[in-house]
């Protein structure tokens, strides 16, 4: 369960409005890698972690601190849309300034939200379930973690240098200086992980024996150019300690072609028979298939 | 500029056909971890790469790889989908095998694939441009790479348990085996990219004094778990080697209260001023509102 | 069945070209509260309607109007849109006039429409499915219904005052009284329902016996602001005539933790018993599971 | 800012697991009209409001209730789905209980979430954020908050009919009860909207002068039912109290015919001049247009 | 303007219901080749012909008949799932035959729809604006619409195989004869527009002189299959008579390396210069970056 | 598999940076009929390619060059974004060239890709899998084919237009040219799948003998537009060459009343039994219902 004091958790206070600023700020709320991702991403998470704990309890911690930060956003979007609605076009477009503005605006924050942020992107674009990741295997969603901090706060870095509002900088500086210890903390508990013995570099820690061995260190060369093997993927030890890279050049195919089989003819695909003659109109000409009662029965035994 | 050869990267032909596995296969071809990322999100890294060389060369050769993968997984669905469009209900129903087959396929293998893959997902959502990350930053999108191979060898893993079918398994062993090299494979280019000096662990490299220094190091203690202070995280050296972790078990809020300024008259927000007697109707009320050209422009001086 | 007069319901002639107010416009073809959304809504709703009579008939009636609106509004924006395609950047861009132009239209009016109206909204967003309700309950979609057409005419308003062409004006004019008879039309229909004693106040009038009483009339106080309980919904009598509200002004948890069970190891979820010693990597060092199908069948038990 | 503590609002345990009803869960989870819907919805009227007071208190109340519904959900859905990851579908198909179980659950449940919730609904469609209303208007979103309630508790009372695990149908009657009492507090805030005289009826209470008269009592009669007459929509004074409803039988177009203009050349619509000879391809024949610059400054002066 | 008799246009009426069906017989409604397509499409590109004539008032009459397509599907689904809603999944994983039911149907026909129709699709897809095309020019919009009509009867007839109820399969009789007379009628109208000199077979009928006239007839081997020169694509008079093709067979490419250039420090993009010894960390060594405004406009000169 | 040379296939070197231009670009490369669509649309129609041979062959030498063209365009895209990362907008508006290009480009561009190409079109909206069509049936694809390349070229011709810069418009010839061809070839296809007996010129070959006959071959006025009759739809030869159409001036619907059944009262649709007194709320009064299991089971029996 969840409480909510009315304070933000920092000032979201710009010096003037700037809808055009307010627009692209949308990313950072409801972008792939906005508060609202990371949010729920990381709530989703928590209630999916399968051990009561340090790791759960600190993805509760931060989860909870996000959607702190999706308010923040969305009021310092608010304020910067004050006075800004669109105005007749004709009128605006005499005024460069004025204009500037409006083509740089997202319509739909005086038409849908009549002043007031979106569950949407910097293009617009709504917030999609599918940006997040909670798999269960906490290496895999903690690499997700560290990577969607990562994007944040290049996208902060961004936005930071757009603006020259003294109010939105000093909310930015806070914003990147959290991506900075998320990035630093999920990258610890990495760590941790590893130290506790619970996961291995590579996700899942698991099926190692089973994989094809022969195909579990090779990059394989398939662009002409020629410097990757200059890389450290290109040999020695592999960062798991198990593996040992190496660069193939002039790979070839170990597979046969990529054919698919006849068509069942109730469903109308183009074929001939191989070597037959005249052709076969779909399903017309077709013999009477098998029933497919049948046909999955004798495949299942 | 591309090339193909018509044999598979690797071999792709079940012992019998799966109708229900094929759904879930498509997971490994149009989902957010799926075969069609990874092609797409390796080009668009490859084409925004900005420096020739190693890096570049690198992500180009894989991105070309996992095109012939997307190619592998097709051929597969469209080989488990022989014999298996979907029949008469009542019919089928009444026989448990068929019945169990006919609730776990996809309707649109056969209505819409006519037995051929999809661009789709195994619960049939289609593949979304979104998903892909490709921002310039190397570093921030390693660490997305790290991680979409990472969920993806784990979803492989779990589809590997869920057939038994040695044709399916051979190539999934294979999968496997190319999703544990390039984890590998990422993980060692992070390492490099620190060697070669072009990026630090946290991404971007920049801003770190400008940042609010007093929060880029303190983790929030906003649920009212008691473990997340015993890891790695709430005290000692970041990952970074440039700050010292610091737990808060009591944090407060820094900022003021999260309100919104008076609404636009001419988009009839509700809002009564405060004090104010009686009520606002809408902009009826509402003293003539001064311009927006002088608004924003008054704002912007 | 449907017939189609070429005579649109009311005219849509702008006196002036204006592709911005254009874009702006297509909120109302295809954005969430648009003609698109309200003539899908109704007319999925009269199919779903489970009463001949007047219900239907009603539904069925307006359902056919607002196939109209998306033609008038169709028709407006293809006029506003006339001479406006985009023209080469650095030309447009040194005039400021038409840069605003340029700024503020979509460019898929131009490139995709060839000057015709989208499926879209003012955002460029394509019109969705799920924009639509149609349940089955009337009273759960009046509501539906009324709140749509509010959203349609609170936009609408906006938009009106965006613009100073009279065509453009007197559509608009057009529309308001629409969208004002639409929201009296449907608050008579729930008054309606109720007199015909067909539905009560909160949908579905059902399972008022088994609903858990203690729970149904209580406001938890979970945010720190301190007005809630001044309002009508704090205490007295509810609308539904059944209840009496309550406010909670310190509610405390009522379950236990939100904990998750150990994961399957074919799932490789990260887990480690509680209490035991060393580490479980993933499924590897697992006791066998017990099969799939006999902890379902017992789980059926 | 948010706290949260570790317990669920209300308990969420399921007697025994059941992935079929785990997946029919996900509706309200991440369906159209589920709890992250009025979680988010409520968060983003309560940050977009401009009042402070009782509405914005309420407001955050609820919405910080709804944060921790998706959690009582999510909770559930992973003990739901113990022990039900999919097998191998030749064993599975060949019990009926397994058979069924196996057809009826989302299969990205276990190869996706790794037995935990999905940020979707239960058809497997992925959340969306167009589907929160927050206009800035309290009247036009409490409608939609009413609706969107309804239609909760609605589908609710289905699901709560698909189970007879005596753990989830608690559940379900705590979420029925918090369904009724919250559309009950939605109609009331409606009522003391208009009792503080913020709001009338019909939303924005604003443009009634200006809209068109004539047209805003009318019900058009376009489809050939004939009971939509006997209903109260029909005749006698609206909700509103400002409008007596009149029914129009065979209601007339009043605009003229749909046309579109002429195309502009370099977009190529297919075009022949009205009574001219031979024939125009594309924009080969046609007279060098007017330039774009021109155009638009014409039709701005 | 639009007018409804309540009359369908075919008979509906199934024999038995049968939710499976139903599921499937959502692609014809929603799917990206259903009739809420053609409908859309349809009247898009009726509201956006530029010529009066015979060629609007086509298009009009048959985007009016596909309103009532709709409607005929969304009886028919309703119709099927009489008497289906699910019920406990223990009971009936017990009984195969309503298990294969449970296990085929989709969920929000039930919870959503309440036994009515959705604007989805057969895989729960909700239908989507980018689905229709409505280009303004005819010849291409014909083929578009050609297309949709051999998708839809292909998807019909798939949908006829998999349906033994004789009320359902005379429906699909009437949506069989149907699809061939669009078909046939799209193709006879794209014969028109040549015969009326307006488009020729090559879409726009424009560009022909300015195109690069060296690759406007080859096709291009990149793949190394060997059979593909057998076609009339190979050589000979193209279909447009204006090309003879052309099979390259080891076609080089043309263009220089895919490199991109330095990016903005600004935007930190990982970069080292060419030959520069040393790193550059984003932005903070990069040399004061010329302002956007400066290097736009130089540019721009 | 594939293989990748790091040469484009066409220069892609514009002579100055135009933000503005390139995100009118995007449309090529991530809209519904950009280079994605048709890179994948050909990709799984190859694979899903039932016959080796000729068509397999082609289909997969247009892939393989289409995923080159998304290269080409993704690197012109970078190009034209050089320089051109948003600044501060107070600065930015002051000045009416960059106030133009600010407001004209997608903030995407820079924030999210670092300067690079995004995987969506030109409203910003993300590539989505459903824009392909790979039904197994070559005539319907191929028409889909022809469709889409037509489309390809009219948006190619409408950029053409709206840019002055001689290495743009040397790229958009070679894409003018390509698509020349393409279209050719397909149409050319179409023939030879006629030719060689597969198909015929309705999609599928397959139940002309079924389908109601009656209604094959008759257009229905549903629209007043008296035109549509002269037409070469409207009478004589259809393409097929198996019907002759005719025009039904004024058609009448030959079902019977759209109704659905009443609905099942564990789904609480609203129902009053017709010529019932009193009234039924939803679930409440209902007699009990037939169980499921058996209603099921009878309708299959």
């Amino acid at each position: 369960m969840f409480r909510h004091t009315k304070k933000l958790q920092f000032e979201a206070k710009p010096e003037k409005p700037d809808a055009v600023f307010a627009m692209k700020l949308q990313e950072l709320i409801g972008g792939a890698f906005g508060e609202m991702t990371v949010t729920m991403q990381y709530l989703f998470q928590g209630w999916n972690c399968r051990m009561e704990g340090k790791y759960k309890d600190l993805i509760m911690d931060v989860a909870t601190e996000e959607i702190g930060h999706v308010e923040m956003l969305a009021t310092m979007v608010a304020r910067l849309l004050e006075g800004a609605p669109a105005d007749v076009t004709a009128k605006a477009a005499k005024d460069p300034v004025t204009a500037a503005i409006l083509g740089g605006m997202n319509p739909q924050h005086a038409i849908v939200g009549g002043g007031g942020a979106l569950a949407a992107d910097s293009a617009g674009t709504p917030w999609n379930g599918k940006y997040i990741v909670a798999s269960g295997n906490l290496m895999a969603d903690f690499r997700a973690n560290v990577a969607a901090e990562a994007q944040g706060r290049l996208q902060t870095a961004r936005l930071y240098n757009m603006t020259d509002d003294p109010g939105v900088k000093a909310m930015l500086k806070f914003n990147l200086a959290r991506d900075t210890v998320h990035q630093n903390m999920w990258l610890a508990a990495i760590e941790q992980l590893q130290e506790d013995g619970l996961e291995g570099p590579v996700a899942p820690t698991a099926l190692f024996d089973e994989e094809n061995q022969e195909h579990a260190n090779t990059i394989w060369g398939l662009s002409d150019g020629t410097a990757a093997p200059e890389g450290r993927w290109a040999s020695g030890p592999a960062p798991d300690g198990m593996h040992e890279f190496r660069y193939l050049d002039d790979p070839q195919p170990l597979g046969g072609p990529a054919s698919a089989p006849p068509p069942d003819p109730a469903l109308y695909g183009t074929y001939a028979p191989p070597g037959g003659q005249g052709s076969v109109k779909g399903a017309k000409a077709a013999t009477k298939p098998q029933s497919m009662g049948d046909r999955i029965k004798d495949a299942l035994e």
